[in-house]
């Protein structure tokens, strides 16, 4: 490498005084700033190589770029998957020396391929580059035609093989553009579905290799023209060129013009280099570009890594911005001694970022005050919250959402009547699920948001009613009073904007919460199925073949004991008197036998065949379906979008297939129990419930503590929506305080209906957020696209629950699902739930050797031993709480969530701070002190990071978050939104916000606000 | 980058003129090629920086390399992942400037880290480079003491937490070595456990970078010293140091200096540079050394790659032999150009290489040639075979491979005797697996091979007893008469050497061949489960309530029907005669009730209860479970051996699991049949079989059209195993024909005792040749293993089989195993097989959109509309061999290979042979037609790439495979395996063999041979 050899002592300079820029770089810097403002295009690039088929020269594409790199495989005729350009450091040092001494033709005045042509071979001539004889030559070769990489039907091309059959590989599959002088786009151009890819402004550069006979030397020129023009077929798409690049070479080195092919066509397509070689004045503009380019290059060393290995489009790139800051801002100090780093210095910050909340949680210290601007907020939308709603996009989301409700409505109904004896049903669940859920969305701050049946909701519906059973309360007026008390108590929340105090509650406290949540749902869901085992008990004696000996018979009781039930007797048999011989006993069903005071004689007796059996398969069933299904979003078979619908609808398929299963067999299982007509579910209730009457005086009072509880769940499910949101949403506002004084009056409403009580459904409310979200049509292969925002509005939310409400006459047909069924999807829940918490995954490092354990941030921030510590401490929160679940506290059991905020403010007396922030959050008054600490420091880095440093401030801070995710760093994003957003798919959910990429927040995301 | 702006130009020369070495090359050649013989020792590299702890400055370890980089995480006091050094190309550059400005003291005299510091400072001042006045400075910072980052146990480090608690993180989990200038290693460093993961003959080297204040240029550097000399605590193990980088410099740079660190701790554990490093004579052979590193160096485009993502170690990486070579060797024309080449130009070859098979399978032309051949070959090695077993490794080895032969012999003789009718059985399957397979252990030539019973033989006779009876035909005759003439057929071909004709099965064959089985195993588990449905019906109309009503009793028959049976009831009750109305009938079970021609008259006379689902449950649990017990050995948790046990004793976890489920709930579910005595399982046969008698003549003469079959499977399951081994063992050498010879002795045997044939089980038999495997012990983090070799004995197969025969013995055990927990595992088999085999890897490409193709070789190369099409083919073949087995032609079944055969012939009609070399194999004679072509190309290539061309063809071809592993080109490796070893799980055996890590071939291989 002789090239590098001299001068580089140079370089000590340099290295001494790095505050100083680089000529490279001064001369970047003055061309990047001189026209700031006008964006340059797209570059798509192909690179075509010269080849020689049957016998005929002509070009065929070899590789395109439009971010990352796509071959064309050869011998499979196919494109291959993007992938990162590994180039080689030769390779790009021989390009370098190409353009320092071939042809640079900037602002060519050109209008055909022809024409261009001419001009450069006429200024190698000029320049005494090449000998005038050779012109012919090269302009015949240049003028080849090209043949394209293009995609063609399956079917088309099966019908082919007939034709080629046994001869090789001959078979044209590619698209031949025999018109390459025309310069009006062909038809295989125009058809090429790639265009998509590609953004409509996009100009194209033409990248030409290969080798010829009659040149001793390499004949190089790079041409940029005046406008972008369509040189015939010379493109696969019908996209303007603006950039040539030919290089023609003697013979021997094809696979070295190769490689600089692929370094120019990889350097036209880096941001900052297409952006120099469109305002590249001269040659050395050009070389410059080169030069800051290898100076930001990563190296890889050759014993560590093989080229051959294809590298896959990381989920996130360094933006361009942050490397063009560099020549356009005075930060000067860090230009060189940055760029690679490696494993290294990048994750040095010891602390997670700290953020505030936004500002319409902040206190405003009037009456009403974040009520008043919610409603200020949100009025001028509310025309647009109307006609945006008529779009295409609308209708799947709808439909998308509606089933979820209803598989939601169903599931928890069936286990809310399970739970409360019936008086809260299926019934009940559908009809207070359309109502909530449309006056919520007629009225409510986030439209969005969907209110449905919830994991805490149903358990502590389930502690209160047994609570009440067992203490001879009445369920309903209880229940009535907890509710006024919640309305109260949000209407008093409103009023003193006292949300704030939702900031003590860190991912200690929720998780402490969400896991005690999972776990009752499948301790319940595995309690009923071993109950179903001992309802229908299985005779495990059974042998076939003594079938004959088996037996129950009703035998008629001793006679002497026949006078105390004779009465009884006539009643229900009127025609007879007296006469309990003449009852034929053996007619009698088990019911009616006991019923009559007869006994059971017989070895089946006691025994139920089939049922538990058939239970358990129905309850598994569904879960490992369920499971399954949610899981083939991730496999490879069918198109993404089919598999992402298969994931969305597993519950609801997995129910209709053990439906279908059950109903198959036609075995008795339990069912579901729904009124076949419009009535509350248990018989003798009404549909309204009276205030008065039925519990002592002091019930009344009393019941404003669990009405606390009932706030506190609101809350932890709530904040953490608003927050996802404000991520999607640019430009409508939040509207926290007007949606929790809905809440309240819909508490309130529900409470006197006897319908169940609805809070914000974290996961349906971002299924729907997602099914109205809006991304570019066209990015790069290999890119993630580009989210754009979501379409906020009111019309899919009251289309939901108006059909959510004529489901109600779904009833003949809701008969035919399964308890069992219901339970399965209930420990699904349960499951996926846990498995979406830190916790769980911080339980489940005691089981893995360090190392195999994921690389979590905290875990690089902070020792073993200290997450371990600090899981075992929440074990022992749980463990305490579920003892308590079991006393006559669990009525309480919501406001133990004020137990864990005690627990975890003790926790600051045994860990650090710096441990606290990364494996918890930091508690307000901590975070101030810490905050006043960093001042300084903070203040620094805003002046050298920010741009514009304040005038986002003074926006609406609702946006906090959304000012996050598309440019700054990926990794600050993340542990951001893992350390605010509390609620246990967050990080899932932040990480795919940051990507734009939200399909794959995963199953955990999608279950866990149904509990 | 001003830095390499001028004498670029010189760069030109380099291009116009690639065949000439670049002075660095030439530089290299001469000091590598100058005492070549010696292999320099490994580098462990080290780097400390410069850092204040609680105000004094101490030297912390902040990232070590043995091959990958593994960083400290400050924060969380551990060790990353190994991962790839990314570096930035400044560093590299600045540190070149570093070594041309810096002090180089190569050989110097060093005893102690106080002289060789002292050494270095004298040589900066009398080189002018620093005032003597900072020489007491610079010795003091360089003199600091060393603190290590070591793994510290858990358990103690958590008692730590009380005294370190709320303070920040204070805690100081890493060791601090006080001893500094001692020069016997610390205990410290002797306790650390990282030193098993470094070479014996290992030498450090340690970079010392860090900023001070007192110098105003840096102060730079690189000692290597005349010994490697233990300097005190300076490096983390006790492994003696040898190259020393030291960078001080002025504050404000420590990330620059850092990048630097990593630089050259980097180039110290590349392979080509630490050779340059041992061997430099000076400054320049070093810069030579960075230079030539520059040059192969893989860059990756800043704008497509985030040099902030870890990359994990790639499986492979080239050798360093190969990048040697470049200086060794006359191939000056491919120097330069082909570094990099990314997603390039590497694959370019169109066909898959061809190879030939070993030479055991040539044709000697002589009598018994081969037999000959094998039993000289052996011979010598028989007093290694015994001495060898003696070995800790044994004992684990017999204890695994025992389980899974009797797991084997259960499940085989369990579905055995199901499919003919107890005529074979457990018992059966137990005493022939002990016979034959003691005997081929103590006599074969591959005594690593175990024979057992496999899946073709088992639908073999399932498909001959079906035969037999539709036909009249005695079974066991018949048998042994197709026995007898295997034999035969076997000592044929050993006396001809003729087994060369499986040469033409290609994968295609082979594939039909096994799916067809896959496919009988799957469909047969499910006609039996669904069988349990039909033979334990369930009462779908049963209502819990009316239990009363339904009942199953025996009426007498009607009297004047009496007369026929009377004389058979008085014999069975002799006590009365003609006295049926004295019979207590509704005491008869339902069998005797039937027998005496009673009437069985109730609902649930025709219904079992319970059976059906329990078996379905059992069958299904079963299945589920072995599935995600094999899936196991992937997970995170568990340390990997456990893992891998897990997922090796599956089948035989899961068997136990559901057995045990079944006894706990102790339902009548059908159970396998054994003898709980010593005698056949089907009584009235016994344990000889009369070769006369029972037939007709004609069926001795055909019998051995199907005894061709029977070879024919024992040919495909042999070969494979053969090359296996062949890359296994190093030393000892296959014995093809002698073990031929063996079957067929055994085959006789077996078909005389009535006795289930045994044929090679390729799983088993790679199990047990991985649990005899030896490997490196010490590998870097990150890379895998060294395989070393396999002991190749006779005893542990000799013990498995003597204890299987003692297993005999089980049989009260096993009669406690349901059949619908081997149904289950019969169907796993048939699953896991079928997902081990391209032809199914194919199918599902019918499935997948194009972009979500996993990128296999034949994709590359062949158009997927052929992979389509020739999937096709195979599909439809397939189908004719089911409806063939549903006819009479069931019973040469195994023949339908033949058939096979000649569709795959005239495939060559309809593909070309490019396509064909792809997707299957070329048959033998058009691979020498083509090798004729190719001839000139690939003496080229030889010359080009073999050092020493032809003396292993010398050697006993036998091993041609293991030639190809270690150092050759990985995807050509693959690809061969691929392409040879023919039977389904190759590609994930061959691709682990090249990777030495045998551990990781997966389900589908465990079972394959199995079946």
């Amino acid at each position: 490498m002789k090239w590098i050899l001299s001068t580089i002592d140079s370089q000590l300079n340099t290295y001494n005084q790095v505050e100083m820029l680089s000529p490279a770089a001064e001369r970047l810097r003055y061309i990047l700033n001189e026209e700031d403002d006008m964006p340059t295009p797209t570059l798509f690039t192909e690179m075509d190589t010269l080849q020689r088929e049957g016998g005929e020269l002509e070009w065929k594409e070899s590789a395109r770029w439009v971010k990352f790199e796509e071959k064309v495989e050869e011998g499979g005729e196919r494109w291959s998957k993007p992938h990162v350009s590994t180039l080689s450091l030769h390779s790009l040092f021989e390009l370098r020396t190409c353009l320092q001494t071939g042809t640079v033709l900037l602002d060519l005045e050109g209008y055909s391929l022809p024409q261009i042509i001419d001009d450069i071979i006429e200024r190698q001539i000029e320049e005494g580059m090449i000998s005038p004889e050779l012109r012919e030559k090269i302009s015949f070769v240049l003028l080849r035609k090209h043949r394209h990489q293009t995609k063609k039907p399956i079917h088309r091309s099966l019908a082919d093989i007939g034709k080629s059959s046994s001869s090789s590989s001959e078979c044209h599959a590619q698209s031949r553009s025999m018109n390459d002088i025309a310069d009006t786009p062909s038809t295989d151009q125009l058809k090429n579905k790639f265009m998509k890819k590609i953004p409509r402004d996009a100009e194209a550069s033409n990248v030409l290799v290969g080798e010829v006979d009659f040149l001793t030397k390499p004949f190089v020129a790079f041409v940029r023209l005046a406008q972008a023009t369509t040189l015939g077929g010379l493109t696969e798409v019908p996209v303007p060129t603006r950039f040539l690049f030919i290089l023609l070479g003697p013979q021997g080195k094809a696979k070295s013009y190769n490689e600089i092919g692929r370094a120019i066509a990889t350097l036209m397509v880096d941001d900052l280099f297409s952006d120099v070689a469109y305002k590249a004045r001269d040659r050395e503009d050009l070389i410059a570009g080169i030069d800051e380019f290898l100076d930001e290059v990563i190296v890889l060393p050759p014993g560590e890594w093989d080229p051959k290995i294809r590298i896959e489009p990381p989920k996130k790139v360094p933006s361009a911005d942050k490397r063009k800051s560099v020549f356009s801002l005075n930060e000067l100090g860090q230009v060189n001694g940055t760029a690679g780093g490696g494993g290294g210095q990048a994750e040095d910050e010891e602390m997670p970022p700290q953020h505030e909340l936004g500002e319409e949680l902040a206190f405003t210290g009037r009456f009403c005050g974040g009520l008043y601007l919610d409603i200020k907020r949100k009025l001028p939308w509310l025309p647009s919250d109307i006609y945006e709603g008529f779009h295409i996009q609308s209708i799947s989301a709808v439909l998308f959402i509606y089933l979820g409700c209803i598989t939601n409505a169903i599931t928890f109904g069936g286990l809310l009547g399970d739970a409360t004896d019936n008086y809260q049903g299926v019934m009940e669940s559908f009809l207070g699920t359309a109502l909530a859920g449309s006056v919520f969305c007629l009225f409510s701050g986030q439209p969005l948001i969907i209110l449905s049946s919830t994991g805490p909701i149903l358990i502590f519906e389930k502690l209160l009613f047994e609570f009440s059973k067992n203490n001879g309360i009445d369920y309903m007026e209880l229940r009535l009073w907890i509710g006024m008390h919640s309305c109260l108590q949000c209407f008093i929340l409103v009023a003193t904007d006292a949300s704030y105090i939702i900031k003590y509650m860190t991912r200690f406290t929720e998780e402490g919460f969400s896991s005690l949540i999972s776990f009752i749902f499948i301790s319940d869901a595995i309690k009923k199925m071993v109950g179903s085992f001992k309802y229908y008990p299985i005779n495990t004696d059974f042998k076939p073949d003594y079938v004959t000996t088996y037996k129950c018979e009703c035998l008629a009781p001793d006679l002497s004991e026949f006078t105390p039930w004779l009465g009884e007797m006539q009643g229900a048999y009127p025609q007879g008197g007296g006469v309990a011989t003449s009852l034929d006993w053996s007619q009698l069903s088990k019911k009616e036998c006991l019923k009559y005071g007869g006994s059971l004689v017989g070895k089946t007796c006691k025994f139920v065949p089939d049922l538990a059996l058939m239970s358990f398969i129905l309850f598994f069933g569904t879960y490992s379906m369920t499971v399954t299904l949610k899981k083939f979003k991730f496999s490879r078979y069918f198109p993404t979008k089919l598999r992402k619908l298969i994931s969305d609808f597993s519950i609801f398929m997995s129910i209709m297939t053990f439906v279908g299963l059950d109903m198959l067999l036609g075995l008795k299982t339990p069912k579901l129990i729904v009124p076949t007509e419009f009535k509350p579910t248990r018989p003798g209730r009404g549909w309204l419930v009276m205030p008065f009457g039925k519990n002592p005086w002091w019930i009344y009072v009393a019941s404003s503590v669990p009405a606390l509880g009932i706030i506190a769940c609101f809350h932890l499910l709530y904040i953490a929506l608003c927050l996802i949101e404000s991520i999607y949403q640019q430009n409508k506002g939040c509207g926290y305080h007007l949606d929790l004084f809905w809440v309240g009056v819909l508490m309130a409403v529900c409470s006197f209906m006897g319908l169940p009580w609805y809070v914000a459904a974290t996961v349906i409310s971002i299924a729907h957020i997602d099914s109205l979200k809006m991304e570019s049509e066209s990015s790069a292969p290999g890119e993630q696209p580009q989210f754009l925002g979501v379409r906020e509005q009111r019309m899919t939310g009251i289309l939901v629950f108006a059909l959510t409400g004529v489901s109600i006459f779904l009833a003949p047909v809701l008969k035919y699902i399964p308890m069992p069924v219901l339970y399965g999807v209930f420990l699904y829940m349960g499951v996926a739930s846990l498995s979406g918490i830190q916790f769980w995954d911080r339980i489940k490092l005691y089981m893995m050797p360090s190392k195999h354990q994921p690389d979590f941030a905290y875990l690089r921030h902070v020792p073993l031993r200290k997450v371990h510590l600090f899981t075992l401490v929440q074990i022992a929160c749980l463990a305490v709480l579920w003892t308590l679940k079991s006393t006559f506290l669990a009525i309480i059991f919501p406001i133990m969530i004020l137990g864990l905020m005690v627990v975890r403010k003790m926790l600051d007396l045994v860990f650090s701070q710096h441990d606290l922030a990364w494996v918890d959050d930091l508690l307000p008054g901590k975070e101030k002190k810490k905050k006043k600490d960093d001042t300084k420091k903070k203040g620094k880095d805003k002046d050298k990071k920010k741009a514009k440093p304040d005038d986002s401030e003074e926006e609406d801070k609702c946006h906090a978050y959304s000012n996050h995710s598309p440019s700054t760093d990926s990794d600050l994003d993340r542990r951001y939104c893992v350390l605010k957003l509390h609620i246990p798919y967050k990080d899932l959910v932040c990480s795919d916000v940051e990507q734009s990429q939200w399909g794959a927040y995963c199953e955990a995301a999608d279950t866990h606000s149904a509990l």
